[in-house]
């Protein structure tokens, strides 16, 4: 038993949950290392941050879904250093060794060298952001209601999207049909329909890693939807009362960032190269270089392909924990590793209700087929039967009636509206 | 328009929710001030602190239930002042006129003059409540499996519940279950199984206001589960590492508060007699003395009847709330306020899986078929159609697995295990 090989995997998220499944048979014993007690189906993300889902719905505790793993160990901890040369990991003050290292600690959001719009600029990668996203849209609306001046209520009726990405599209598409349906007839002193949601992409389109012509379909989806698109447009200034685009400035009192990530911190540590956004250069078998027995995988990992990188999507980084643990058994059994091969399964972004954009090698889908398409794909990848279930209940119920069924204001964090005072220096009469 | 009557109801729970939709077709405007966007069905707050819900399944927007009542404004905001001689109430920072109040602002709970004791003995009043004690409970399984030294596991896995009423109760019942069953062979370095479940209750039984033969019962079926009872013992002491009873010092990291409430203090505002709970002493009308334009109903009314005073039960509080709207109506007509007369509908507490205690009148239940009852009359009041599937789906796959399906810890409080350094000095090897 004690000689047997210790292998450590730092993140449960997809690569790293992956990578724990394929070592269930191996002869080692392996410890997840993870910040929090749950796995993130994180492509619904964007649905708990507008309410439609509750946070338990697309989550599941790591401890439960693994506990018929033997040689498996789950640990609840921050890791705070990699030492490549001691071969050990330090998490909570506490070190671990290992014989195999895999860091598949993904990324977080960057906002571009201004970590002063944080606050005021909700990211989207952990429930935790996603509860908070939740707690400003929905103050938002609240804010708007209790209002006395026309231009405060305008600016809390004004939502910057940041990103045109999968996210930042998705985020759009829902809050237009938030404002336009779901709220309709529940406030009193102005009509949420009013409200204005402008999406911001500095590239020339939104949807840039999907074929030009699902662009062009995404960015009238969204007009149609009563989005404003911007392209070619940065943000360069976030503030609590708004955003400045060069030299426009937009009152808005909610700004959603779904621009830029930044690779985890502990690609650092690994004294090895690493690109612009902190993602790890890895070899062809996903190790790194001078250490075969330390692996990257995941959205930290930069890996080359032919003709560019591996994406950022939940589809590699299964394969990259695959490969990888495929190549630890090899390894574990004297064998060598194999390089990786990235096989493109495709994206899919939603556009609100009954449109989507669907891309899969080269089969294009729009509209009601590639909205049916991408619900169906994402209940089948959802991890667990009840939460098969109650999602498909919650958007069974959503599709019929626009309604939300997680509109609630739960532990809004420091910076979104619920902690500023609710109204100005004069008096209204709500009534 | 101008001259219609203006009622202010505050707080949306059982109380006010039934008095405003009382007065749906009153001939008034009417204001309904909520410090939170939704309903809570507090009868399932500790299936929310126990994982086995997620928040939204027990939880309704407020704007969103009442939306076709046209007479209706919502705002969400917390009322500082109530100046009963001005007729208004202050808001936000902003008065609200009103020619009749309902104040129905509830209770929260009381550590009895020790208010050191909130940081580490979470209470149970609110969503955020429930899952900061959420946060709490699976957080100590995680530490108990971390910790190094036996001593402090012990104290990891030590659970007081303080209070024997149905919270106390019903918390106790469940966390036995969570240990003995859910968390079954999740966890490597500790058995979750040998978790110590300590109920303690300062009167001489629990479920005090159940008949005697109840919380005999109630009590057996607690120990059946492995909960220790203790009854006649107050707790004098709370502190991060444990508890003392008397001279007894129990070491436990993980303090549950379902003991002692106290009034909102809202009702010190209105100049009139007070109980030592804080709950206001109304009339016969649940109007207060001297202001026949002032109701107070719900947990913060004190009302006599011949033999003791009115429960603070949900059932109560939606009796009171629709008596002030029936009288609100007759006022409008010009007619006179009745007396109110309290119903008694009975009461119900779980013990755990199919068992549970229900007095109703003369009759009473016990076992599964009190367990039965429980759960179809809890299903039955829950509000909302896609709730009550939710629940009952959760609750079947509950039963089934003795899994719980919301078992994340998000956003978790300052004082919660989540906030301190997980390990202690030393280093564990946990491979």
């Amino acid at each position: 038993m004690m000689s047997r090989p210790r292998i450590i995997v730092i993140g449960g998220g997809f690569a790293g949950l992956w990578a724990v499944r394929g070592l269930r048979r191996a002869a080692a014993d392996v410890l997840l290392i993870d910040r929090s007690n749950h796995h993130v189906f994180q492509p619904l993300l964007y649905q708990v941050a507008t309410a439609g889902l509750a946070a338990p719905s697309i989550a599941a505790p790591l401890r439960h879904m693994l506990r018929h793993q033997r040689n498996l160990t789950v640990l609840l901890g921050n890791v705070t250093e990699i030492d490549t040369a001691a071969h050990r990991v330090i998490a909570e003050g506490i070190p671990h060794p290992y014989d195999y290292l895999l860091i598949a600690a993904g990324v977080t959001h960057t906002y571009f060298g201004h970590d002063e719009w944080r606050r005021d600029a909700s990211g989207l990668k952990t429930l935790d952001d996603a509860l908070g996203m939740r707690a400003r849209i929905l103050m938002a609306f609240e804010r708007a209601e209790a209002a006395l001046d026309p231009a405060e209520q305008a600016a809390w009726l004004t939502f910057v999207i940041v990103g045109g990405g999968p996210t930042g599209v998705e985020l759009a598409g829902t809050l237009a049909e938030i404002a336009r349906h779901t709220l309709r007839g529940e406030f009193r002193h102005m009509s949420p329909a009013s409200a204005r949601i402008l999406l911001v992409e500095a590239g020339p389109r939104v949807l840039p890693a999907f074929v030009e012509s699902l662009s062009r379909y995404a960015g009238r989806a969204l007009q149609r939807l009563g989005v404003t698109v911007h392209t070619g447009r940065a943000i360069t200034q976030v503030r609590a009362d708004g955003v400045s685009m060069g030299g426009e400035r937009i009152a808005a009192r909610t700004v959603l960032w779904a621009a830029g990530v930044q690779a985890s911190p502990l690609g650092r540590h690994l004294g090895v190269d690493i690109d612009r956004n902190g993602r790890v250069r890895v070899r062809a078998d996903l190790s790194i270089e001078g250490h075969p027995e330390v692996f990257v995988a995941g959205d930290l990992a930069h890996v080359s392909t032919g003709s560019g990188t591996v994406p950022g999507l939940a589809s590699a980084a299964k394969q990259m924990g695959a490969h990888v643990a495929r190549s630890l058994r090899a390894r574990l059994g004297g064998g060598t590793t194999p390089p990786f091969r990235y096989r493109d399964l495709g994206q899919l972004a939603t556009i609100g209700r009954r449109a989507a954009a669907v891309q899969l090698g080269a089969v294009r889908l729009t509209g009601v087929i590639a909205w049916w398409f991408w619900l169906t794909a994402h209940i089948f990848f959802l991890i667990g039967f009840r939460n098969r279930l109650v999602v498909l209940i919650d958007w069974a119920s959503g599709y019929w009636t626009y309604r939300r069924n997680a509109r609630i204001i739960v532990n809004p964090p420091p910076g979104s509206g619920a902690d500023r005072p609710l109204a100005g220096k004069s008096g209204p009469d709500m009534l």
